[in-house]
């Protein structure tokens, strides 16, 4: 029985991002068609759609409207990738989902352009259909995100040991987005705030139990699989996440004295990357994951039975256990 | 009479901008220190503030509502700075108004993020106090603003003789923020559809007088009074405008061979500059320039006598006498 369910609940999914799809097809096909080619490029290898798909669960926990709900799933599935476009270009990351960034075939200028292009369609997206109240929500996000990512931005190869300041900076870059999706689906639906506040915690706390697990994947993952450079990425950016946090917090001298240093080289990293992949603070930063993903999952313990609780519950399940 | 009358409205003027910066204030004074400091630095020496004080004159021709025509004079204003702190990063411009641009001073990628910042706290400006349907408008301009750059830039030393091209560049680039500025405030003063109309009219052949203007000064301008770097700075970056392309319509020999050449060295765009300056373009361009002024003093001659009208004619009047 238990099968059938999850294949029912399965093709519904599928046909809702399908729907969301349609939208976001619909909204570029008139632009130029050397910036229709570049975005469809991008979004037809879009991954895990998983921010449209929290929009979708949590509309269908209300009164169902298709038409909103695929809108504002684009949206914020378009907003996502606007960052996206924005981030590779300041992260030099060549690759995005194992293809080339845009600005890596484009080059940064034009990439500039295209992911302004595609925040200003996320907002004339979220125009139709919509409240202005949801417009006040969605554009404060975009704002704190900005804000995150001016933080971490500067604050690159500047090791700063607080546990908090790493998690105010990941609440911006990923939590806040997520909790943002779920927040539009279940307003927009008609949940009553209480029933609103439920789903924000849930995004917030499954947001930040993914960072944390893309944070230590860094570390320990398998490059082929996450589709992104060799691991140790962050560290060659001077991004310092949890794990080695955690790994300093806990004293290992080693690795105190070559984080010491001005510069990392490619060896010196590449040994850091080995010490804390098997050091009691990764062990430390799993247990945080977890801690999150348990919050998720006893908030979403909150909501009635049914088609939206369940595949929360699936959702949260299979991104804490991910291995990419 | 006329120096009395016209000295109230500057004051009136005077009070209406000091206003739209006090919302800009306000609304970026909880933001980090370091994004505080890099946006106050900016938009304090914001030059003229031509959209903004656009949207109010609009506003002040209807049901004038104090707070919502500053929140979008505001919103818009941020949106124009927005686009000005991308554009120098991709036109490689190192000074805006006569002071070193943002990517000059904290490098491109903090520019990058900078620019998404204000993007964004201009749609949580026009959030607030406005309607869903002044979101459309502004995002839908956003979109055709980013579509005209990716275009420029795209099309960057592939010269195109085609008038019509430059006249949809430059409406992409100018003519439609100033046709959103005028229709916003006039549509949220609640004024009539035609009436609208009119504005939008009066804000697209400015805007597009204005941009002609701008690319004769490129030209024939003093650098100090530009606050720009060495003329002829478009054509070093591969930006080939009106004044050029109607010299070589009008079939100058020593030009055409000049432009055939695949690089532009200092020394031959001076020349190019030089040559296009004292042409039969400079004077066609100067010509549609005239065009496009009339146009606009036509429009304005629709409205109902008072403030606004007085304002509008006074205003594109120095616009198009403009010597920087």
């Amino acid at each position: 029985m238990q099968t059938v369910s999850s294949s029912i609940t399965n093709i519904q999914m599928t046909e809702d991002l399908k729907q969301v799809r349609t939208v976001i097809d619909d909204l570029i096909k008139d632009t130029p068609d050397m910036i229709h080619d570049m975005i469809s490029n991008l979004l037809s290898c879009s991954g895990k759609m998983l921010r449209p798909m929290m929009v979708v669960l949590a509309g269908r926990y209300g009164d169902f409207e298709a038409e909103k709900i695929y809108s504002l799933a684009a949206a914020v599935e378009l907003l996502h990738n606007a960052t996206l476009v924005h981030d590779d270009i300041i992260d030099d990351a060549a690759l995005r989902r194992g293809l080339p960034a845009i600005h890596t075939i484009h080059g940064s200028k034009l990439a500039i352009l295209v992911g302004d292009y595609l925040f200003s369609t996320c907002f004339v997206l979220a125009a139709k259909n919509s409240k202005i109240q949801h417009y006040d929500s969605l554009a404060q996000a975009v704002a704190r995100i900005c804000e995150g990512e001016i933080l971490q931005d500067t604050g690159k190869f500047v090791f700063d040991p607080s546990v908090r300041n790493y998690k105010r900076r990941i609440a911006s870059k990923t939590a806040v987005l997520f909790s943002l999706s779920l927040y539009l689906g279940a307003k927009e639906s008609g949940c009553s705030e209480t029933v609103c506040s439920v789903f924000i915690r849930i995004g917030y706390n499954v947001g930040m139990a993914f960072q944390i697990i893309d944070d230590i994947l860094d570390f320990t993952g398998d490059p082929k699989k996450i589709g992104k450079p060799a691991f140790g990425h962050d560290l060659s950016e001077g991004i310092y996440t949890l794990p080695l946090i955690l790994a300093l917090k806990d004293g290992d001298a080693q690795l105190e004295k070559m984080m010491r240093r001005q510069s990392l080289s490619r060896r010196r990293r590449k040994k850091i990357v080995g010490i804390v992949s098997i050091s009691r603070g990764m062990e430390d930063a799993r247990g945080a994951a977890a801690l999150y993903s348990e919050r998720a999952l006893r908030e979403i313990g909150r909501l009635d039975d049914g088609y939206t609780k369940d595949q929360l519950l699936s959702l949260t399940s299979r991104l804490v256990s991910r291995e990419y």
